[in-house]
């Protein structure tokens, strides 16, 4: 067979890169747990009526056919997010789950667009959501992005995958709504849509279309562009929105919430992660009812926001109850994929190995995989040499594969034998029972190597 | 929306479920990490010619359409099993990777069959396989196989996942096939399909049909069915196979790798996982070239074999290398989901909470995050209570959801606070510090409980 071709829009890690990834997980899934959120993985596909309940990524869906059915489609489509699983699982289960439900799933998702720069057809997703039975108060809006924020400075800790930073931006639709309809606009949904295109468009542009389309007069427009001009890390933003002189019960509500929003992540952020009320935040997908997120990686903000998500009050509903629930999904692969493929992020070495025993002759294998057992049962991850080989030469091979030790076995004149473990970095060399010795914590896992972000510009392009 | 139903083929583990699978993942990653195979995660679809390549299973590919595609398919179908894919990946970065290649692969396959029972349409499968470049030494089959019976015990340690236990089942191609051109068969891999019946037919209708279909002459085919009867724990089966008196260079071939597979092993053997040398497996997929495996969970046979694989001499070839490879494939749904579904096996608890912090009203939800986060940073999963209610009801929310802890404030006359937490199960109720007080190690994760077995008769008929 020739040599494949990577398929476009189908990102894969070769190993070292996919130690970056194995550890991103495992950070999440464990900062997700230690706040009580428990894990679960739904099916790749859903009923198609399930996928195409929104109209707008229906284009998008991968219907599944069987190969020799002639007589149409399966019915079924793969998910391209993990809220309509979610929301499906949730109805599905709803007589055996306690309420609230907390949740983390990190899964693939697939959407058939067609491939562009930074756009993929198969990705992972990071999803947490809180949900209820047809109540869920407000204070769970602040858990998740504590959570998010907490899992977020996880991943930005030096001494764990070294991410360069965050931004979370939140928002608040009741405030956005509030306050457009206290300028008197009659058609808020069109105003948050246009100033939604704030980010492609020139602010002249945007200030016209709120006429035109939006139907508001000049003045109306103004306030409306300078709410969204506001942003601050603290409660400072609703002397800010109340210096507009804009009234409404609606924005009151908005404002409360935002601010206990900022307030209730004040004690999580730090250096690298910051939270920040930003008032242009509006999220396109209409289902989002209060609380709005989106989260920019610092140096990297071309990307877009690589973290979003907000409340919702209904979630689903089967006619008894409604679920309304409150979430953010984090775009595993889009954060990912361009900083391993440009080489800011990579595993240290290709095997989880920290050991290789070395051989001198074939027949002492059994020996060496005696003592590679008894490494293991230390705890540390080792292989023995492919083949009986000079000593150099297995230096070498764990030269290769970035493993840290070798360890031979030195019989003295006497006949009787030690074993010597060489750290290949130092060349330093130590005698050590193998019943006893591990190396240093650092060298028993592959470690995540962060390359400075200071030459982030070739890829913020 | 009306409450949708479960889809036939595609299992779905509810919370507490799921922590069995989690925990499984965890020992399988775990014992294959120590033993130096590194993990990757292919794509979930492949080329349609790639799926095609082997007739067998073509019928069974789901193949991708875009829904606004009217012209015809997206010339891609979901992968059938870990093996098609790994061989793609490994072709396609054979310059970057470093041989003999070792991995480890946990992910979900699809195959569009019929649903029947014990049949799934999607399900996850855990793969390990060592590949070399042109040439892989004998002595990796008896490496996968120690670790995949490393693994296997760990799984069924009764602190671990407690699974009643397993017998590996090993053979070897070169031992049946030799043996059969030794008694003088033409066709041997007609022999081969017709013993491969054994597991569904009478003898006599195999002896008929050895006769019959596979050209042998009566006393043949008696060796033939004898040579199948034979099975052994140790290296005996060697004398009972040269009892039968036949002979051919590839039989001892055949006898000695069977050997050394099985004297490999026997140190990693236990009471609940056998390692056997059975000269009736013979795998039914062309492509095995020397050791095969297949595995019985204990009590469970009529599930099959959860656990097969072997030696191919040609993974893949490029024109250039050939890449043969050795390995093995565990049915991780095929295993627990019956296991799970008749209420063998569950976790403790559906949510990885250890602690609830209770609350006395509303405006001490603030000091109990402070407390729960004191908790988290001690690595103790921890959720504050949902609303704030009396501690009647907050002992029922712990109890519904498993979590074993319940933490609350008491207030003195002074007007001194203290901690305290109450062990749900028993009822004790300690004074504690929050910053450095954990519950036990063994109430930190959800645990998985494991019913005995005596009633497995109920799913293995």
């Amino acid at each position: 067979m020739a040599k494949p071709t990577p398929l476009s829009g189908f990102p894969e890690f070769l190993p070292a890169d996919r130690v970056v990834e194995q550890q991103v997980i495992a950070t999440l899934s464990r900062t997700f747990e230690l706040h009580g959120f428990g894990n679960i993985e739904t099916r790749a596909v859903e009923p198609m009526d399930q996928l195409l309940r929104k109209g707008e990524t229906s284009k998008e869906v991968y219907v599944l056919k069987r190969l020799h059915d002639t007589d149409g489609d399966a019915g079924m489509g793969l998910h391209f997010d993990l809220t309509v699983p979610f929301a499906r699982y949730v109805m599905e289960n709803a007589g055996k789950l306690e309420f609230p439900f907390r949740r983390w799933q990190i899964q693939k998702v697939w959407r058939g667009e067609r491939p562009q720069e930074g756009r993929f057809r198969e990705f992972t997703q990071a999803d947490i959501d809180i949900v209820g039975r047809d109540v869920l108060p407000f204070h769970h809006d602040v858990e998740v992005a504590r959570v998010m924020v907490e899992a977020l400075s996880q991943l930005a800790r030096p001494d764990s995958i070294g991410l360069p930073g965050f931004r979370l931006q939140v928002n608040n639709r009741k405030l956005i709504q509030g306050f457009y309809e206290g300028v008197g606009a009659t058609d808020t949904d069109k105003v948050m849509q246009v100033i939604d295109k704030l980010d492609k468009l020139p602010v002249d542009k945007v200030r016209e279309l709120l006429q035109s389309d939006a139907g508001l007069d000049e003045k109306q427009a103004d306030l409306c562009l300078q709410l969204a001009t506001i942003e601050s890390e603290d409660a400072s933003f609703v002397d800010a929105v109340r210096a507009l002189g804009v009234e409404s019960e609606l924005l009151e509500e908005g404002l409360s919430e935002l601010a206990a929003v900022i307030a209730g992540c004040a004690s999580v952020t730090s250096e690298t992660v910051r939270v920040v009320a930003d008032l242009k935040i509006a999220r396109g997908l209409d289902y989002y009812t209060g609380t709005v997120f989106e989260t920019r990686l610092t140096g990297f903000e071309s990307l877009g926001s690589i973290c979003s998500g907000g409340r919702y009050d209904a979630l689903a509903s089967d006619g008894r109850f409604t679920y309304p629930g409150v979430g953010i999904s984090l775009g595993l692969s889009r954060l990912l994929v361009p900083l391993v493929q440009k080489g800011h992020l990579t595993g240290s070495r290709q095997v989880p190995s920290a050991v290789l025993v070395a051989l001198n002759e074939e027949e002492s294998r059994p020996a060496a995989d005696a003592v590679a057992q008894q490494l293991r049962a230390s705890g540390v991850p080792t292989e023995v040499a492919a083949k009986a080989d000079k000593f150099g030469k297995q230096i070498k091979y764990a030269e290769k594969r970035g493993i840290p030790f070798v360890l031979f076995e030195r019989t003295d004149e006497s006949g009787a034998s030690t074993y010597e473990a060489k750290d290949i970095r130092s060349g330093e060399q130590v005698t050590v029972d193998p019943a006893t010795w591990t190396p240093p914590a650092a060298d028993l896992r592959p470690q995540v190597s962060a390359s400075s972000t200071t030459d982030s510009k070739e890829i913020s392009k």
